[in-house]
């Protein structure tokens, strides 16, 4: 059994798309924009990956995770008439992602899990972000570990390998708990223990994501609190 | 006001020379061994500043601090008649360090602070050290900062400075709370803002401590509750 579950967070405890959505909605309607805000909440969330592989390459300096939204929420504004915000406001709305509100079931398979484990971030969000976004949401967290320690984004393995030896346990005892089959394939390959929790309304329908139950996980769970239920039955 | 707290722990957290002295007594008991306990707890503990100056001298690389209590209880050993515990004993005893119990008003105060402030270690003691010992203790940190994440020991400025970075703040809103006045005046020559918090019980009755309140600090406190009280009345 592990000793300490690290958990990605973006899609898999707390819901970027609804989240950004909603708030993006109201500002628009607010300031007159006429935007579709789905559509844009998601184009920001698909610039977050190219962005990462720029620093990855090297063709970007290490930029952490608000930097590379604010780059991206540059690079879309004209696109969706915000460049009518001033800097200031486009900060603010950048700092959403700060708010991201958690999936129904978080907060409750968190607590339970953080009775018999010790339980973290292991996000490519920024320290401070990670920290704000737990204090506004209450996520329950022992302690934040991220990507930015480590000068290094996921799926690179000096972030697995990283926050096992910050934990100062085997690879072995830490167990990468997330949505997304790439993140949780490359932990495995160091050595960590796995659970893929699935979560269908990360992505708009016309995504066609793999949801399926994958027998290369030690665990698969329908959600958090089904994660600790299957947790402390095994 | 600041928005973050970020706290000394050993001997302003957490009570070392008393939980090691109990710990260490029982083990003698057990061991059939004659020794003063709390004169054991006293020299290890002398042995952590020595050791710490010479990783920041160079003297030796960058040792975590299980690593460098471990050394000095090694060299503490034969003249206490520890040296025949078996390696493996000598390194439970070593993790003595994260089972440290806190002060009485500590975990009370801490989340009372918690409902306002970010509340964070920024401690020398290692990151699982630290984790542990908050799942230990039931000590509410919304995250742990160590010193061990910048390859600085305090009271080198990259801690201080390090700190307020990784939450994203101006040294200005972060407050060091310490029980020790050197630690303290190395924060405010950052820039952070300080709270001495008074802990008479540190060290045995035949250590000469500074314990007066002093006006270099934002705050001067009784307690950790003392503190909160005199931030929400502020």
């Amino acid at each position: 059994m592990p000793k300490a579950l690290i958990f990605d967070v973006f899609g898999t405890v707390v819901d970027w798309r609804g989240s950004i959505t909603r708030e993006v909605r109201t500002l628009a309607e607010r300031k007159g924009i006429r935007l579709n805000a789905g559509k844009f909440a998601n184009e920001w969330r698909s610039g977050y990956q190219p962005a990462m592989d720029r620093v990855r390459r090297g063709d970007l300096p290490w930029l952490n995770i608000d930097a590379l939204h604010r780059l991206i929420l540059s690079e879309l504004s004209a696109k969706y008439q915000l460049n009518q915000l001033s800097e200031k406001e486009m900060d603010a709305l950048n700092r959403v992602w700060h708010r991201l509100k958690p999936w129904p079931d978080s907060v409750r398979g968190l607590k339970k899990l953080k009775q018999t484990y010790t339980v973290s971030t292991l996000s490519n969000g920024n320290f401070s972000l990670l920290n704000n976004m737990a204090k506004h949401s209450q996520l329950p967290w022992d302690c934040i570990i991220s990507a930015e320690l480590f000068g290094h984004y996921k799926p690179d393995p000096e972030t697995y390998l990283g926050a096992a030896k910050l934990l100062d346990l085997e690879p072995g005892q830490v167990m990468l708990c997330a949505a997304h089959k790439d993140d949780l394939l490359a932990a495995k390959a160091c050595g960590l223990k796995t659970a893929f929790i699935k979560r269908p309304r990360e992505f708009p329908p016309s995504v066609n994501l793999d949801l399926s139950f994958d027998k290369r996980f030690d665990f698969n769970a329908e959600s958090i609190v089904d994660l600790a239920d299957q947790l402390s039955s095994g």
